[in-house]
């Protein structure tokens, strides 16, 4: 008989923190918090694999499932000294999910589950207090109707409005009736009196009773957990974060512990360092009288921690001054988690009636600095060492620390218009937007936006993920955007109470001042600072930051792949060098052709009739390329730069509308209806399958001819000046040895001839992109010839898949929704098919040049796992942007240390 | 010490009929008559080696190559008893090319070599014929000027002009002041009189001498013929007939024997069976008094050779009733070729003073009719075998008796404008033109045009290929317009004296009419009638050609790879049927939907705002395709078929101008602007990767669904009738199994509720078309659920090439000249790069699924190469066009004997 449930509580466990595939993060940490002896609401995990069968088996559940559970139910009863459904002295249920990762909100809870006509009087007659037990009456009824009678029935209500929102719309009105502010003003009385009218409501919106029956709520409960893992918010969430549908989700049943009987019950969230900072600090926030839902709902703001963590003249009281001895002993749990999971948590606790109850431990997410921080001071702490700590920062997050600042010396100069948390660090400016869907929107568009929320929540992920930046009313900074937007490392304020926002009329107003949709702020999310209007934003200095350096140290040591950089100017290569890059893995040439003057060159060498003509006006272009390439291997000097050969089809160059037809003809002395014959000529049905790359050079040998001696007189110069440079000519978009030859031998005839001239000798190399499936195929072939390959992921990608990336947002959403892809080729390497080629290639060309330098240039060279890929074929660089080199460095090391 | 140079002469040689790829194939043979007794002037070669070893040693010779001709003609001297270069009794040279393929009138030729000032007095005291030797010499000078030192010398003249030209001009000048009509009008002194003018003219325009000494004319001659081989005609020729160019020309240098030494001497060409029916009977053209040039050239319009072969009436008189005793000698010597070679011989001859000379034996070339006539007569001779008579037959041949004829029905009807030699069966029709560029440039434009021309020369082949037949009014069934045009099966009509050409005026006069460039003709290849406008043309019956049946019998026999076609309607699928094809490889969906009903109901689908919507317009057109595959399967019942399901972009169904969109947007009320929104919205930048094939099913599964149900309805209605029908459904372009699982899910779900509801079963397959690399690589995965694979090869090879079929014309020619590619990858498979994929492919989808189908349908199905290479690799089938089913059945049966 399989174990489908594992329980948990009073010290003993079924389960450990090792167990997480099968019994999620949460239900995991709860059995190995009970092992290690701190004090858990005692219960039960129902195992991923019956989500998985679940869901195998058109709904439904093993049949060993139900005697586990009620077995499992018994303990619990045991344990608590209360009875599941008893009249006298009743226990309650929460039922919560719990992922292999977390899925912050994403998924469903139900709690104080239990309470039916049958228990309430008990209840009441046991805590003498209605009011709480009304109170924790509605909140069932409410959470229940919402998340199992409707949202995993599937049901849709005519107007859109959810059962949820006329619930609370019945309570508001409530409250409105009778001059109430707060829920704690109603008796338990008039909770009754609502709970009833609740009731009603559900039934004749819902069509059905709520259920008076404990077991009934309980699997309905449990029901609603599971259909969350496949409702849309969730399936958004695990596209955007790659989990794979299968992983499926547990569900933790756990009794009922309660913040809210009063003075003497709290609850909280807790990090064990600050997420924001990486400060040894422990980190939190806490309400008295209250659930944990008031606190990660943002509803009420709640109060810091400790003191050490108070921001000053902030006259709240902390946990520590309140409850010193309970806030002891959470310390000393906190010190007791770090070291049995050496790693910063993030806790959720609640004191009922004075005593102490941890409800949750997991990983804490952290933004980028905190990561960089915490990892390197663990290791001097030695709790971890130094590959552990290269693990446990994630590339993406080092993006933070490269993401541009607001201009401090700017922004000194203007006030805030307002002040919020900072929930997520770095600078941004953007046009601001009121909704998810419009943020999308306009995102897509190529619009900056700001995402303007009183609060968001799970809804709203898209558009969070699609702005440059989130700013909200309410909610702190454990709060769902602030969770969130740390999580992606995105620009974030929280709890900025003096904006007051009009969804319907798109408008914000802070202070006596309107904002509408469009108009531009600009946030500093470091400090939690509002500016109206667009202030320059400066890029970021990863260097200050020490453990950063310190970090970055550890990756180089390790890595086996060298980082080099993609660009094609000298700034960019001088950025890049400071971020680490070893070289230039691609200096693409064709951006220089498109100043005025050398257009021009360009044109009229596109509308030459003679070879000598063509041969003239390309020549015109030397001066102005030599002049480029001096500059880009200067900026790199010492170190290899790769240049390629011009690539485009000459159509780009000669995109032209009448009135600029007229000019042409009339400066170059060419009939109008010539160059629109010539236009129509070089017109192509697809044009990534045209004429560009080699073909090109093949066909007017005078560009390569022009190219090559630009880039070696560049390098005879340098090294006349005592530099020492290593140019390295690459020739695009080869698909046989016979292309390659023939623009190699006009590179080599033209070295020859600029070292003769010049009377100086230097190293240089000719080699090619491979980014052609049958370059791939005949790699042995072209290496017999070429001294490198440069992987274009991007082209190969194009080819092999058949995907024209102009075109593919056709139908990649459907692709990506139907799971036929697992994630967008060109963001992450399609290893299977694309790189079964790059394999190939790699092999072959080593098979006939057994030290031929193999590298990657594509996009994919910045990103992560395929990273870690290139790592595994055994390519010696990956090449990416300048901001994405640190991010390569630490991929680089951790593909090290991950095979 | 490299062998260099092979002699041959009085019944001794060097070489033999083997050593083709060192002696080129007029030298092996001369070597091989030698040793069958066969008369034949001596001389001796210089081998292909050399014209290597010229080409990689900047045109210089190996420095044995010197030493070993000066001792062969000392060999030669010995045996025609006459010194090269002696006052007395001088010996002359002819010097040949002679590459391993033959490459008719692409290559040099000098004759007479060795007439100088020293020379000529003892041949004229010898012969004591001056007009004999001055005629000689003026040839010889007129030859050596135009090949050697104007031609090999890369010499242009301003006006266009050639040297020959020039000197033609003199001697027709001289014939018009003299009234003479015919070169032998000429006396010595005359001829001797030119000669100085001759020289004079050279020396004015080349600024040279003409060589008054023997050796410096022969090494002159030998360099001409190695040069010509790069010449512009040969380079040209040797592309359109694939010939590589490593395998060099050789150089034949043989005693001269003349044919024009009185009325006792003679020339002629024949071939030892009739090169247009494939009759066995001796066949030929002789004149008396003549060199062989002048047959060859057309100039003068020859006699037939025999008897047997004269057409009624023809009152000319023949070689048999001529010469009758050198005729039997001629004749024996021909059976006595056929024997030793078992193959048509075409053969050149010279008869000197009463003596017959044998100047060359090749096999000869023969049109389509002739090939399979003479290969199965062979066969019931016992010179050859079965396999052999399949191998004597090039599957392009078959192409002729394929090829439309005019419809006799309507020929009757009207009277020819003239008549000419039948030297190119079948019929044609097209636009005139008169020159060679005309004719390539129109047909690049889509036109199909018949090249009209005085006489065809070597110069003109690129016109000549791009016609569709060719019309001139000079030259013989052996000249060069009637070689060409047979070597490629295409309709010619030549020696149509009728034709008045002014190719100035671009027309030309026939009788009192007029015709001007781009009017119509219609020619019958078959029988030489030349007709105004446009005739119909009726399909070609091979069925009625015995022999054809017989070696397609003998085909089908042998052939391991099965032939199928490519049709989209019952017509092409009865017709191919017709032609042996067994099943059909792929039936292309689109066509069907561009009927006016149809591509209404696509056009509202394509604008449908919901699904609902799009279902409802796609249902609409369920009846209509149900009717196209009910006629298709009907017609290939008892076969498979296999039916590709909708493969190009929507925008191809929706490309309208501003009159049809406002149309449009009346009939189905849609805005205009939404329509053009819609339009918009579908432009791709790259289509042919782009949201097609199984993109569009995914995303619009209602299509997939509505086509599956077309299809398998079809099926159930046709198996209730009695029928078998085996429809197989194929998934276009498809990358991973994942996206063809989810359209085969679609599939198999209809294919279960057709058959429920129609209470019938039948057999059906479904499985994909291989058309991507990356559906190569992951071949194993697809192969899961895929029951048959289908190459693509067509966008195989643009994807694998990155080239882009619709614009590779933008370099291919520079392609092709360069050597870059050997051939058209869309013409013939790739073998190297694409073909890899296919192999992989078909190894990786047997190792998952060891008995999957697997077939090739792109347009590489109809090239025997490529079917070669299909056939290596294992397939099981080809498919086709109806037209090249019996060219694919023949060449698959030469795949199985040739490996």
């Amino acid at each position: 008989m399989s174990k489908y449930v594992y329980y948990f509580g009073d010290g003993n466990a079924d389960g450990n923190a090792k167990m997480k595939n099968e019994l999620g993060g949460k239900g995991a940490n709860l059995a190995e918090m009970t092992s290690l002896g701190i004090p858990v609401p005692p219960g039960f995990t129902l195992t991923t694999a019956v989500c998985n069968y679940y869901y195998e088996n058109n709904l439904n559940y093993p049949a060993e499932l139900e005697e586990q559970v009620m077995q499992a139910i018994q303990k619990n009863e045991k344990v608590m000294g209360q009875i599941f459904g008893d009249e006298k002295n009743p226990l309650l249920f929460s039922v919560r999910s719990g992922a292999r990762s977390s899925m912050p909100g994403m998924m469903e809870t139900v709690l104080n589950i239990g309470l039916t006509s049958k228990t309430i009087p008990g209840l009441i007659a046991k805590t003498n207090n209605p009011r709480f037990v009304y109170d924790a009456y509605r909140r069932l009824i409410t959470m229940y109707a919402d998340v199992v009678m409707e949202k995993a029935e599937g049901v849709e209500t005519e107007d859109g409005h959810g059962i949820r929102h006329r619930l609370e719309k019945i309570l508001d009105e409530f409250k409105a009736t009778n001059n109430y502010k707060s829920d704690t003003d109603l008796s338990g009385d008039e909770w009754k009196q609502l709970t009833e009218q609740f009731k009603a409501e559900i039934k004749a919106i819902l069509g059905k009773e709520f259920p008076d029956n404990h077991i009934e709520q309980l699997w309905g409960g449990i029901g609603a957990v599971f259909k969350s893992w496949n409702g849309k918010r969730a399936i958004n969430y695990r596209r955007i974060e790659n989990i794979p549908s299968e992983w499926g989700t547990a569900v933790n049943v756990q009794a009922m512990v309660f913040g809210n009987l009063g003075d003497d019950s709290a609850t909280g969230v807790a990090f064990t360092r600050n997420p924001g900072t990486g400060d040894n600090k422990f980190y939190g926030e806490w309400l008295i009288n209250a659930q944990g839902e008031d606190v990660v709902a943002g509803l009420r703001t709640p109060l810091p921690l400790n003191e050490a963590t108070k921001a000053s003249g902030d006259e709240s009281k902390s946990l520590e001054t309140t409850f010193p001895e309970l806030y002891d002993q959470l310390d000393k749990i906190r010190l007791n988690l770090e070291k049995h999971y050496r790693d910063m948590q993030d806790i959720e606790f609640t004191i009922q009636e004075g005593r102490l109850w941890m409800l949750q431990t997991r990983v804490g997410k952290r933004n980028g600095v905190a990561a960089i921080k915490m990892a390197v001071d663990m290791v001097h702490e030695d709790l971890i060492d130094k590959n552990e700590a290269i693990l446990r920062v994630k590339p993406s997050q080092l993006d933070e620390l490269l993401h541009p600042m607001v201009d401090p010396v700017e922004e000194r100069k203007v006030s805030p218009l307002a002040k919020g948390l900072p929930a997520g660090p770095g600078g941004a400016s953007g046009q601001i937007v009121f909704t998810a869907d419009d943020a999308e929107a306009q995102a897509k568009d190529g619009k900056k936006v700001i995402l303007v929320r009183d609060e968001t929540s799970p809804e709203d992920v898209h558009g969070m993920h699609a702005a440059v930046a989130i700013l909200t009313a309410k909610g702190g900074m454990t709060s769902h955007a602030a969770l969130v937007a740390r999580g992606w490392g995105k620009c974030c304020i929280v709890g900025c109470e003096a904006l007051h926002i009009s969804v319907d009329k798109k408008i914000v107003e802070i202070g006596k001042k309107t904002f509408k949709e469009g108009d531009w702020f600009t946030l500093n999310g470091t400090v939690g600072k509002i500016y109206e209007g667009q202030l320059p934003l400066k890029d970021a200095d990863p260097e200050s930051n020490e453990e950063y350096s310190e970090l970055m140290e550890w990756a180089d040591e390790i890595r086996k792949l060298g980082v080099r950089t993609n660009a094609d100017r000298p700034e960019d290569a001088a950025l890049a060098r400071k971020f680490g890059a070893k070289g230039i893995g691609l200096c693409r040439t064709e951006h220089m052709f498109f100043d005025p003057q050398r257009i021009l060159a360009i044109r009229k060498m596109i509308l030459a009739e003679t070879e000598e003509d063509r041969r003239s006006a390309v020549m015109e272009l030397l001066p102005y390329q030599k002049a480029d390439f001096k500059g880009i291997l200067d900026a790199m000097h010492d170190l290899p730069v790769t240049i390629r050969l011009l690539d485009p089809p000459l159509h780009e160059f000669i995109t032209l509308d009448d009135e600029q037809i007229k000019e042409l003809a009339a400066e170059i002395k060419v009939a109008e209806d010539d160059i629109r014959k010539r236009i129509d000529e070089l017109h192509e049905f697809n044009p990534m399958l045209g004429h560009r790359g080699c073909r090109l050079g093949i066909a007017y040998p005078e560009i390569t001819e022009m190219q090559a001696r630009a880039i070696l007189e560049a390098a005879a110069e340098l090294t006349k000046e005592g530099k020492t440079v290593y140019p390295e000519v690459m020739i695009p978009l080869v698909g046989s040895l016979a292309e390659f030859k023939n623009q190699e031998t006009i590179v080599r005839e033209v070295a020859g001839k600029v070292m003769d001239e010049q009377k100086v000798e230097f190293e240089y190399l000719v080699g090619t992109m491979i980014e052609l499936p049958r370059a791939c195929l005949v790699a042995d072939e072209i290496a017999e010839a070429a001294e490198f390959f440069s992987f274009g992921t991007n082209d190969l990608t194009q080819t092999t898949y058949g995907f024209s990336r102009d075109d593919i947002g056709g139908f990649l959403p459907v692709y990506l929704d139907e799971k036929i892809l697992p994630v967008d080729p060109f963001q992450s390497i399609d290893q299977s098919g694309v790189g079964q080629l790059v394999e190939l290639a790699v092999k072959k060309g080593r098979s006939t040049r057994e030290d031929i330098k193999l590298g990657i240039c594509g996009e994919h060279g910045g990103d992560p796992d395929s990273i870690d890929f290139f790592h595994r074929v055994g390519l010696a660089y990956v090449s990416c942007s300048p901001f994405r080199v640190p991010v390569a460095r630490l991929a680089t090391a951790r593909a090290t240390l991950e095979n």
